[in-house]
């Protein structure tokens, strides 16, 4: 018999985006993923001029198609550019090798609460690749073995599979009291969510191991700390999350929640050092390090847009909050939040230009 | 450069069954198709262990997976059980044969307005194999050259690309006036169905041909002209149809509607006979008629139900009659419906036992 291939799919949490098309959706507050993108293309031109072998027998083009997956792909539009480009550097490497360029299928994953109608209904009416949703946590095996010739993954591997429970118990040394994320001064906490990411991560990477054929290629970029830098929160992301936090602490002061609500909320998200990532692929051993560098993002060199910034991170974050705090106070909480970044535009507009986001390239071995 | 793969796509007229699972949603309503996927079981089983040749190397599990395509899924859950009954059998024949049983991957497909959302959120928790949606209308290529082993299809081919033009034209020959779907009388009328339908299918085994590997097979299930039948307006189903179109000139004489209205709208579907059916496969010429025949459905066995057909004929067609006559009708409409309905209990009885339900297995040819 073969196995049942969703065993741990329901355990794991989901974390969608705002769905739809509206003034919170995702699909409309997503320039800075969308930013993170075009600054990859490069980064995938390059994998796959020089890091592609189409001599390999599995690539073939006379065999089979060439299958590509975008995982975490949301609701679109980034997802189908960053497709775009890998399509049109896979057909010109084709090309330039005089080889028959073959069919194009290309899978857009999320999970199964990700709003795959409106994904469907916005796919390009010019697209040179045939489309396919494919839905599951990635943090499971969602493909058939040595299926896939090319993965990516963006703005995705930093969205952990759960809370690490440690840091919402009451008298653990990690427990997060009266916040929403790590700092990085508490080193309890720190150290449970780096547990987390290390086993999320790693489970990503086995089962992309099995999914991707021999010598198949995988571009991954995600946020990151900045080289150098100990302490998250002195990113713009984590004064970001941090000034979420202290919003949600100013409605407790008011009375509109409770501080046990808040103690029990917290962000299932870890952004790793160069050197973290590094060591949880060579533990992992089934890839090759091709490229691990940050990338220029172009929103990094303009000024800082308080009411921008915080549509973008209503869109993102509005799902999980809304559950946990409920549905009304989301328009009061957005408003403080606004304030709190305008109070704060100096120190971000500084902050956010050391942020970083890591790219990098992968190479599936032969093992 | 790789040809734009999705050409004739937006021109093709989709039909989505009604979305959702609430009270006139299909996947409430849709047990007669259930039905026919139950009684279609032994067929798939007596296909896979006689037709399907292991021995193939294109099926050689160590290569690749098992991939199946069910064309026309709507929402489920039917086409939950199909593709199990599928996966079961073939993971049977493997086992049989002694061979090293390969990971499925299923694709469900429908038109880009189906409900895929509620498709993803209701799959089986337990199911065997990994699942992926693909929008697109049958009527064109929606995947990769040689890329399934399996086809599916059931209760969708009788659903045409479009209404035939030339009876929607007043002064045509075919002009279809005061009715809504051909009765098999007026001679003009059913050849212009006829050719859509010679048309279309031609155009989907055209389409299969290229994406099913040399040796696949293909189960289509669909309802037809019983043998030594001319007209249709003498089935079951084309009772149903010519009652809907007469409810509807119950209310163009109430003044609800105009008479116009219903002389534009017209069913775009076909129910074809077990020749028209040989005769379109055979001039195609990719594939072999492994089996052609009626399947032995079980609701024929027991008495006409009014509210449920009323009910299931609304899930069916409620997005069509909506769109050309506006929401605010559909309720009166299906009342003076079941009304006719039961009005015809006794004839309803006789006719629906002499419908029949097409169940075809062919198989790609080398060419």
């Amino acid at each position: 018999m073969a196995p049942t291939m969703v065993s741990q799919q329901e355990t794991l949490e989901a974390h969608p985006m705002n769905g739809g098309d509206g003034i919170n959706s995702y699909s409309q507050n997503s320039c800075y993923q969308r930013g993170v993108i075009d600054a990859a293309k490069l980064v995938i031109i390059e994998a796959v001029t020089e890091k592609l072998d189409l001599k390999n027998p599995i690539f073939d083009s006379s065999c089979n198609s060439f299958r590509i997956a975008d995982f975490g792909c949301s609701t679109g539009p980034n997802t189908f550019l960053a497709v775009q480009n890998i399509v049109e550097a896979v057909e010109q490497k084709y090309e330039k090798s005089a080889l028959e360029v073959p069919e194009f299928q290309v899978f857009f994953n999320d999970h199964v609460d990700n709003d795959f109608n409106i994904l469907f209904r916005t796919l390009p009416p010019a697209r040179k690749y045939f489309a396919a949703g494919v839905p599951g946590s990635f943090y499971s095996r969602v493909f058939p073995k040595a299926s896939l010739h090319f993965v990516h993954c963006s703005y995705a591997l930093h969205w952990l599979s759960k809370v690490p429970k440690e840091i919402t118990e009451e008298g653990s040394p990690a427990w997060n009291k009266g916040r929403i994320h790590y700092t990085g001064v508490e080193k309890h906490v720190l150290k449970a969510y780096f547990g987390q990411f290390q086993k999320d991560f790693d489970i990503f990477l086995k089962a992309r191991a099995q999914e991707l054929i021999a010598g198949g290629l995988m571009v991954i970029q995600m946020p990151g700390l900045p080289t150098g830098e100990v302490l998250f929160s002195r990113t713009g992301a984590g004064l970001l999350h941090a000034l979420l936090g202290a919003s949600l602490m100013d409605m407790v002061k008011m009375g509109v929640i409770s501080e046990d609500k808040v103690d029990s909320f917290n962000l299932p998200q870890y952004h790793p050092s160069t050197e973290e990532l590094e060591m949880v692929i060579e533990m992992n051993n089934s890839f090759t390090i091709e490229r691990i560098g940050a990338l220029n993002h172009p929103l990094r060199n303009v000024p800082f847009d308080v009411k921008m910034t915080s549509a973008q991170v209503r869109a993102i974050m509005e799902g999980m909050l809304k559950e946990h705090f409920g549905d009304e106070i989301m328009d009061e909480l957005f408003e403080l939040y606004t304030k709190k970044l305008a109070d704060n535009y100096i120190v971000f507009d500084k902050e956010i230009r050391r942020d970083v986001d890591f790219c990098l390239v992968l190479k599936r071995k032969n093992n």
